[in-house]
């Protein structure tokens, strides 16, 4: 099962490709924003797309052309403008969504933020609703299509080691979570169909990720 | 016929609002951001709900009762971050529409951008990106519903006394257009039931506002 993980050198991403190629069965072809980002994948044994998410959908598909599958774990992060997040976080989310659809890649995970509903637009102070409203519309966009989507909403993000232990179901309490310990749901619900068209909140717990995600 | 003007404190919508208050059988409801906004309208005879857009759907549900089409020319403005683009341009104008609905108000006219196709955003620079992004989804999400609409794209605005005149068709040449023909053009729309469920682009032209709306 060949992966394209969109977004691959964030901290997410990295992880993910890393786990894919000690997976067996599986391996990762990495969309990437710059051709020096390329080096570090190839070392992995992944293949490489250099391919901009500001730009047209063409390259995008012409990446996902092949595949099985295609993670969303692309991000404008905070350090970049507002402007960035309407730009990736929703419409170069949608134009993923598009490219898979036109490459005939029917399984889509999808990185989204923790609570994307109305009422956490609402909730959420003017710094963030920027974001959370990206994401809310990039759900909503995906939920509408005919993908085998699944929609994973993490925690607060921390850098900590992974516990391979998490908290996951639709609602959870926010909490933290290790990006690493992302990188493996999503690699799970990969490797589980039951994720199928379903979605879920994901924060440290107690529970091993394979065990969490047949309890979706 | 009661109209609800949503960006009422706008430009645009002041022209309209005059326009509306002169033509018999029409009156305004204005949806305005500041109470001190207020008595402007107040004095045109106008009814007026003082309404955040960035906020909760239900108080712009309330403008809404009782009225019988809605016009959103609400704008972010160039003066406002790039957050604004996204909360107001994008979510201020769907929750608009989820309004209209929630308050059995089917008619709705969308004061557009010239251009909100795939195209467009692509070949927008990157300051005027995230506004082609925010009005493309905004336009797409009322499209999708079963709502009796009117998209208007006008060309480039200017303060230029209005002419009555105008070129309009889906498709025209890129030019200017006075803000006050576009209120004319909203108007004739709400009096043409021949615009439903139709989208045009204006600039300004040689045929009366009233002919070219029947030509569409």
């Amino acid at each position: 099962m060949k992966i394209l993980v969109v977004g691959a050198n964030g901290q997410i991403g990295k992880h993910l490709v890393s786990l894919i190629q000690q997976s067996d069965g599986f391996e990762a072809k990495v969309m990437i924003r710059k051709q020096e980002q390329a080096a570090y994948f190839e070392n992995l044994g992944a293949e490489t797309a250099v391919v901009d998410l500001e730009g047209e959908i063409e390259p995008i598909e012409q990446a996902a052309d092949g595949v099985d599958a295609v993670v969303f774990t692309a991000g404008s992060g905070g350090h970049t403008g507002k402007d960035k997040t309407i730009m990736v976080d929703l419409d170069g989310a949608v134009k993923t969504i598009e490219a898979a659809k036109a490459a005939n890649v029917k399984r889509f995970v999808m990185i989204s933020s923790f609570d994307t509903t109305r009422e956490a637009i609402q909730e959420a102070n003017e710094s963030f609703a920027p974001y959370v409203i990206a994401k809310h519309y990039a759900d909503d966009w995906l939920r509408k299509t005919d993908l085998d989507y699944t929609i994973v909403h993490p925690g607060l993000l921390t850098n900590d080691t992974g516990t391979n232990q998490v908290e996951l179901a639709g609602k959870v309490t926010r909490g933290e979570v290790p990006r690493e310990d992302i990188a493996r749901v999503i690699l799970a619900s990969l490797q589980d169909e039951t994720t199928v068209g379903k979605e879920f909140q994901v924060v440290g717990g107690n529970t091993p990720v394979n065990e969490a995600i047949k309890l979706v």
